[in-house]
């Protein structure tokens, strides 16, 4: 069973990979197989298509990112505090992967959402729950800054889909322009949209 | 000449569709010529390649885009309301392909930035070409609103790119919800993002 648990690591890992450099679309079973070092024929023991790898890198990347997002909004910062870590760590992710490929990748859910949401229905789903649950964790964090007076919107849940909207195009941004300082702007945009007060540090 | 010309036309209009509804690599030339109704022998005679046409399905797409953009915003009109006007541009553009496809296709630039922005530098190139000269038209229009004390910024520049960022984060979340009603706050928040004073009509 070690080895066995092993080649699906070794897959969903080459698969992540070589879906945040060139997508879905380009890549094949055996290109994946390849890279992750394992038979071709062990593919299909472990995933019974590659929409369902694409689905497990997904699961696998949102448990991490959702524990992320989860440790710095529940945290028992000022609320306003946190959403500002929120995007430091966006930003701090986005640019050690740029140290380590060279190229900004941008996010997962985001590249997955343009290439991908109108061809598969199954993948369409995920990238919604996925994103309502990013919408869920921010929109808490709204509510409290709004019940503290700091900030004031007449609608906390669509201020926090814009808050993401925000967050998404700014990063679309710093991969096209390969630029993680086109995501500086994220703090100050998400209080203007939140008709706060900036709080002095 | 008449033919020739129709081929081309024929072979552009179709890649257009198929790179809406599916992106870029899932495409092989064999489907674009038979969706465009010519011998596949002919393709090579317009197109160097499948990224020569991806280049010219661009700059087609641009060149109409441009036009709009410019119409709109380099109108008589109140500068925030050719703003406003952009948008319900969009908004109405998405509503319509969504009629005639059945699902919401997004920004062609946006969804060719996620797929291919790191996989071709022409392409990439091309893409923070277009996407300059938005921020630029997006830029003279606020330029215009500051000079009136209609919005307050302190780099219009910044502000006009965090505009585009915006409009593209919520064209995402239109396409993966198939909802463009999603687009609706775009409005709102882009005079929150100007720090505008809301006017009245």
């Amino acid at each position: 069973m070690g080895r066995t648990s092993d080649a699906r690591e070794k897959i969903l890992g080459a698969a992540h990979s070589l879906i945040e450099l060139r997508g879905y679309s380009a890549l094949g079973v055996a290109e994946i197989c390849k890279a992750a070092g394992v038979p071709k024929g062990s593919f299909y023991y472990f995933f019974e298509s590659k929409e369902a790898l694409a689905l497990a890198v997904m699961d696998e990347h949102w448990a991490t990112q959702l524990h992320d997002w989860t440790r710095i909004l529940r945290d028992d910062a000022e609320p306003l505090d946190r959403l500002r870590r929120l995007f430091e760590a966006t930003e701090a992710r986005q640019l050690a992967g740029q140290q380590t490929c060279g190229t900004v990748s941008g996010c997962l859910f985001g590249n997955l959402t343009l290439e991908m949401s109108n061809q598969t229905e199954a993948i369409r789903e995920r990238l919604q729950q996925i994103f309502d649950v990013q919408v869920d964790l921010v929109d808490k964090v709204i509510i409290e800054a709004q019940e503290r007076g700091e900030v004031g919107v007449p609608d906390t849940r669509e201020a926090a889909r814009s808050v993401v909207a925000q967050l998404e195009g700014q990063v679309l941004f710093a991969k096209l322009y390969n630029d993680t300082r086109r995501l500086a702007p994220m703090w100050s945009n998400t209080l203007a949209l939140l008709g706060a007060r900036p709080v002095a540090h």
